[in-house]
């Protein structure tokens, strides 16, 4: 398995809906309004990007899927301040 | 140096456009509406969250900076659909 983050930027809100939906769906966990991350295979990320390739179809966005390593999450910095 | 991918959720528009200000100084790159990514050193990442800690203070916002080696890099995955 490996640790991926996903982020996405999508105007579209039924799209960007439905992409968050998938990424539930690929048990992805929402660390922020637009953005993913948790455990996938190589299948399952590439099976995904082509999920959300469709999903997205023509509506205007980016979407990346970023590996991330043990070694390199162990190295993230966060600053999280509760609203 | 080291690749890192800065995202950050910010509710106020007034700090969220400090912090992206902020990464423009570091040289970081947009490459989503809240998110950066670019090269910066380890001394330079802890200086920089350290200044976003402060830009942030007490309002609510979540923001992560993630370190990705040139391995991880390569097998990023990105659909994107220009508007």
């Amino acid at each position: 398995m490996g640790y991926v983050i996903l982020i996405y930027d999508i105007p579209d809100d039924r799209v960007r809906y439905r992409v968050a939906e998938r990424c539930k769906d690929y048990g992805l966990e929402r660390i922020q309004y637009s953005a993913f991350a948790g455990d996938l295979d190589r299948n399952r990320r590439e099976e995904l990007m082509l999920r959300l390739k469709k999903t997205l179809g023509k509506k205007p966005g980016n979407i990346r899927l970023q590996p991330v390593c043990t070694r390199d999450l162990s190295l993230a910095k966060e600053v999280s301040v509760d609203g």
